[in-house]
């Protein structure tokens, strides 16, 4: 399978998981008169709308700058994506949970894992590639390669603080969260370029 | 990232809230001899079905327009677009607010608010775009930039106009919004080119 | 806009409402003991998602004919298009009544009024095409474009036959409605070609 | 119709299928008190969740194969795939089915049913490839197509003993299911080359 294929599909799931997040911010059940108040209980339904639509936006363009590392795709390559879109396409449920009970410790321990496991499959794909070298692409050099390991087991052990913090204290795990959020969004910029295209010759 | 990537993922974005915006029309819970009267009821849904429909429509027709004038794309306007499309997304919930609430105050401006939000970031990228010039079309000459920021600005001012009158007589501005709608459709109809194709070297 | 940019936002919306057809199908909401007389309950509604996911399809592949004869779009066109594919969206809504008031009349005409108008946005598209001939592809001759205003007219006018039947004798218009998108299937293979590729040069 | 829209078609229906999926899972509707217990009770819809989108990945791998088999589409292929989508579209339906009633012989019996509807479909598709040697591309040897042939006879067996199963023993036979889609996975894994990409030149 040419590796543009495997990214069409990728991109495809993506874009529907992005879109049916909007479907977990339900109608209030109200008359006019209580509308005011039944979109303010929607609230947290409305940030945990704008959390994962950039998580899954983040984990998109980082999906996309992971496939310039790759040259050809095979059958475990395949495989790996199509778990790592498992968890991706997760994503809807655990963030309805985190929508109807904010705040709570269960909720964003579920929503965390699931980041790290999709994570998980990332990371299982950057090694499966240093060992088959013959399927990455020129711009996966030594550096590159360890820059990304790392990058993996930074944000994956941020994820494990998280979820430490979602015990003791569920409210900054939140901020947390969205802080890391910004924060990685950033580090997806700077991987794309900032005022120019940052990886030209890999596409 | 190139542009065509960008494209293809915000296409499918497009393609699926315009296609999501029937499910806000639910099956009247009637008997059959009731039905007549349920459907009645579900006019309002159908209405804005309709007109947020062509909105998306137009949206995507824009959107299309406007990365005619890109040239190559950049973290930072991968973010801008993502966020373009984040509120693009929103759309079937204040959709659906205005077909359970018709003729309200708060439904109509929850819907403009997030189409001028939407547009901000249009105007964003715009901006961006004109402090970045090397990621510029060349079709995207000085003329065209003024002229696509004039429009940002008369289609925001034109949707504030419509907030003031969502809170004075919220009838006469969902008729404003429809027509405003028809305008800009044709608008983008004009930009696609009548009769012939108006950008074909940009493309 | 380039012909195949449309296509493919076309066929992402084509895509999306004939798989969301299956979302007209809810669980039946009885124990375990009660699920075989509640599967039964569901037959209408498979049998027309069956009929929906084949029209849909039948649309799909004309639409795709459509556009052999199309050698570049303009903002008309594109907007012919998008009121086409509002009435293709609009699909999974009068499916859904079908599929709860199974052999009434009304769903039944709502069902094919909706076929037609999205028939005469196909129509007007065909018509327009006809007067701006510089936007028509080679293979788009006056024998063709003849052929292909008949088999508009003689679909609306089945349809129109389809509205009555439902007035008079609705079992019998279900299955008039289900031969003539046999029969209509088997027109589209044959416009695709039998064992060979029909269509290669207008590709 | 070129392959290779009819394949971005299928790809979009497969992601769409494929995403859906989630939406089988509901929000329990307990107190945060009761949520453990209730996120315990949605375990079968979570494990149906995994196994439903690793068969569709697994008829998505194994689609694009068959894909490089075929040099040219023609009427009949296209409508055998849709006719083969519209089973793949469906799989929601069954999914929720056992997800509701865990270890029931019924929900198993349609799920299996339905997959062997689907493979059919594919099976349809070989012969007539067989039969119209000139749509078959050159990797469709005589080889390829009787250990395809068989393939598709050795799954569907294998789906006929798994019905039996499910009236004898529900929970082997949900075993079976999984046992039979991780070797499938394999299988399609070894189709896709494993460490070089195995099938280079009929892409």
């Amino acid at each position: 399978m040419k590796k543009n294929r495997l990214e069409a599909f990728s991109d495809g799931v993506f874009a529907i998981v992005i879109t049916l997040l909007i479907l977990n911010i339900k109608l209030p059940d109200v008359q006019y008169a209580g509308l005011q108040n039944g979109l303010l209980k929607l609230l947290p339904d409305v940030g945990v709308y704008v959390l994962s639509f950039l998580i899954v936006g983040m984990y998109w363009v980082f999906h996309h700058f992971s496939f310039t590392l790759i040259k050809d795709t095979d059958g475990v390559l395949i495989w790996l994506n199509i778990v790592f879109l498992l968890f991706i396409s997760f994503m809807p449920f655990p963030a309805m949970l985190m929508g109807k009970y904010p705040y709570e410790t269960m909720p964003m321990v579920i929503y965390i894992v699931n980041l790290m496991l999709a994570n998980m499959c990332g990371f299982a794909m950057l090694i499966y590639l240093g060992k088959n070298r013959n399927l990455g692409a020129e711009s996966l050099t030594d550096v590159v390669y360890r820059q990304q390991m790392l990058t993996y087991i930074i944000v994956n052990l941020m994820y494990v603080g998280c979820i430490f913090l979602a015990f003791i204290h569920p409210i900054v795990c939140v901020i947390l969260i969205g802080a890391m959020t910004l924060f990685l969004i950033y580090r997806t910029m700077v991987l794309m370029g900032i005022g120019k295209c940052a990886v030209p010759a890999a596409e």
